[in-house]
């Protein structure tokens, strides 16, 4: 599949130009000062908390991230390439409330986080295991980062996302990361088994929280997803791996509420990804995103326009790619299923199609000839099962057979089918050894 | 913006020459006399009902067929511009069922045709009232056709489908046109208020019934879809304005259905808007379709998927944009609310950026600076209504207030939203005489 790009060259051009223009003469404030000792250090001009950036010092920094990267797994077959021709699907970050159609709205528990880490695992399409999926509102505040992190490291062997709130939190996941992997922090640098998501204050801010867990991460080499240019290449040791990474929509102006079903939020995404490709970045982007407070239409049509045009887009980092209602609030367990067959059908359209002499066949189209069929032809039996996406919940027969059955929505099939997944559920095999290491970490640290 | 290339400018040529070599070796069958009379005629090699193209005269006719034209409205402000940078969007065309939340499933009358005329007048994305939006299996066989083009020529001032099965639905079409526009036929041809959908049998087949009214409306110089490239230049007189048309997609193997909702279906699109463009034809691909059977999730994101495609690809007419459920089989008024929400998401995208002085703001980020906030400012209240899309039904409040309100899902809106639409509809204005004169013709062929 090629590239969409929205924009022409020249909009591209001129929106990196008012780019320049605004870290020049406007400048950003950074509210910490460990991170503002950097740029002085570095040659930027500084007035107290704000830093102004010139544009050869902004091109030079931007020039030392890296365009392409790998995240290792505990199991190396889902290491996560994250750049290049790639993309990689990441379930739903930050909700404060889960639901579903038994038990309703409610605050999420750890039990909800972990469930959800069983489920990115059982998906085809969820490439890395997300972050805060659901927040553990049954552990207390300082416990929750820790145990966030065991479940992602015991309950899959996939990539996972690291914690985000301030040094600390950053701190104890790399200590954590390395007894996971039995190896020194040096070492896991070369891994790079993790990545983590840190937000501006827009316009033009950074608070002490999210730059010093920046700093923490960025001096243990670890990946990171960052809001804005501005801070990409700049605020980051030289050549720290780096996601471009945009989530701007629009706002709901009748309500003063966050918009992210908006198509603008689509055009956004589109923009964030050329952006990014203009400075040799991966993006981050899109994502199966919806302002709806149920798994209904609504959320199918806005989650897919979202995650499509990611797709299409050349973003190569999609969070929230399962599991968001409410923009953001809730995480809902039937939207995480509805969300993994959007992700299916999104990576089949991305995996393209090229006119090779076995696809154009026409040597089958000769033998079959006018008014002849193909369904019983041999070279369908030996195609369809590679070529045709195959949906997770089958609702593809008749009205007839399908209302037979008891006419289900959607939603009811996808009720049915994560419990069924979280049954079937098996733990990924681990050595005891860092599973107790984990456990004793956490033990010392927190209490039982 | 700018139009999507899934396919690389190699495959598309390798795609044509495959094209060209079944047309010239395995040919096509044409099953009415009349049709291959023209074909030889014209010189072509024949054989019984199968004719075969050389690839010369398949590209001599091709570059006959005009890429741009102009259906005319009754009302002109309407107008439809089909090719260049435009695209349309039409109403669901064929089902024999329809539904409502509140009636359920049953078979279509002419009142839900009817209805349908109406709810395409109402909506700002519909741009063609559409064709058999709903089989009005209320009125006998012979009379449908005139029925339906009567709703369609007094309930709408838009460009309409015509009748499409036989050369007597066509040549019906064309009499009852000319009464409303009160010209000749001769006069009638330049302006082509409607166009219609012609299919063809796949593998490489026509039918009688389809040829016939082929030959009827391109004899009136009247627009057509056609479904295939080998008879868009070919088997119409020459220059007739036609639509290269995909509608191609993918069998649910399972059942031996038709899947619409296949992400195939969407590969298969972006491919038909490319072929038509290096053909220069205007293509008809997508719509909002979907395997579902209720207005659900499912609806929601196969709709979006396939809407959001043809869009982005530069796909010119979009068939099927509001209602379809079922793959084809049943219309439903609130699906038909619910795409016209998708449609009217990807209008808004379709639109485009431009990073224009005004847009960049730059003197708007200036003064707000770090740490500001844009929600008072001046610049947004002079631009949020112009850049924003409006949605037909707001669901964009946060939680507390929608539970509020009785928690409702956008199904139930669609709901009250088609009943208020069609409450609050006014027939837009017409000569009492061409309304009579419509009367007259059917009453005088079929009776009271």
């Amino acid at each position: 599949m090629q590239q969409f790009e929205y924009f022409t060259d020249d909009d591209v051009r001129k929106i990196h130009e008012a780019t320049l223009r605004v870290l020049e003469t406007v400048g950003v404030d950074f509210g910490y000062v460990p991170a503002v000792e950097v740029f002085k250090k570095a040659g930027f001009k500084v007035e107290g908390e704000r830093v102004f950036f010139s544009p050869k010092m902004v091109m030079e920094q931007v020039a030392k991230a890296p365009s392409e990267y790998t995240l290792q797994a505990r199991n190396p077959e889902k290491n996560v390439v994250i750049g290049g021709d790639n993309i990689a699907y990441i379930p739903c970050y930050g909700p404060p409330f889960v639901c579903d159609l038994d038990r309703g709205r409610r605050e999420s528990t750890l039990e909800d986080f972990t469930n959800f880490v069983k489920l990115s695992y059982a998906s085809k399409s969820m490439d890395i295991t997300g972050g805060m999926m659901a927040e553990p509102n049954d552990i207390p505040h300082e416990r929750r980062n820790a145990e966030m992190m065991y479940a992602s490291m015991r309950y899959s062997d996939r990539p996972f996302m690291g914690g985000a709130i301030g040094a600390e939190a950053a701190r104890e996941t790399i200590e954590m990361a390395a007894i996971l992997f039995g190896c020194s922090e040096a070492e896991l640098a070369d891994k790079m088994p993790m990545i983590s998501i840190l937000c501006t204050l827009t316009p033009l801010a950074y608070d002490d929280r999210m730059l010093s867990a920046i700093m923490e991460y960025a001096k243990a080499g670890m990946p990171q997803l960052i809001s804005s240019l501005s801070i990409a290449g700049a605020t980051s040791p030289e050549g720290t791996p780096v996601v471009f990474s945009g989530s701007s929509s629009a706002a709901a102006m009748r309500y003063g509420t966050l918009s992210v079903g908006a198509p603008e939020m689509a055009v956004n995404t589109a923009a964030t990804a050329q952006m990014a490709r203009f400075y040799g970045i991966p993006s981050r982007g899109g994502g199966a995103i919806t302002d709806s407070k149920l798994p209904d239409a609504q959320a199918g049509m806005e989650s897919m326009m979202s995650q499509l045009m990611a797709t299409l887009s050349g973003v190569h980092f999609v969070l929230h790619s399962a599991g968001i209602l409410e923009g953001y609030m809730a995480a809902s367990y039937e939207k995480f299923i509805l969300d993994d067959e959007i992700c299916g059908m999104c990576k089949r359209i991305k995996r393209g199609e090229t006119a090779d002499p076995e696809k154009l066949a026409l040597d089958v189209i000769a033998q079959v000839g006018p008014g002849g069929e193909y369904l019983t032809h041999m070279h369908t039996f030996q195609n369809f099962r590679k070529a045709f996406y195959t949906p997770i919940m089958e609702q593809k027969e008749a009205y007839a057979g399908w209302n037979e059955k008891g006419g289900e929505s959607i939603e009811k099939v996808a009720n049915r089918k994560w419990k069924e997944i979280l049954e079937a559920y098996q733990e990924p095999a681990m050595p005891d050894e860092a599973l107790g290491e984990l456990e004793k970490y956490i033990e010392k640290k927190y209490g039982r």
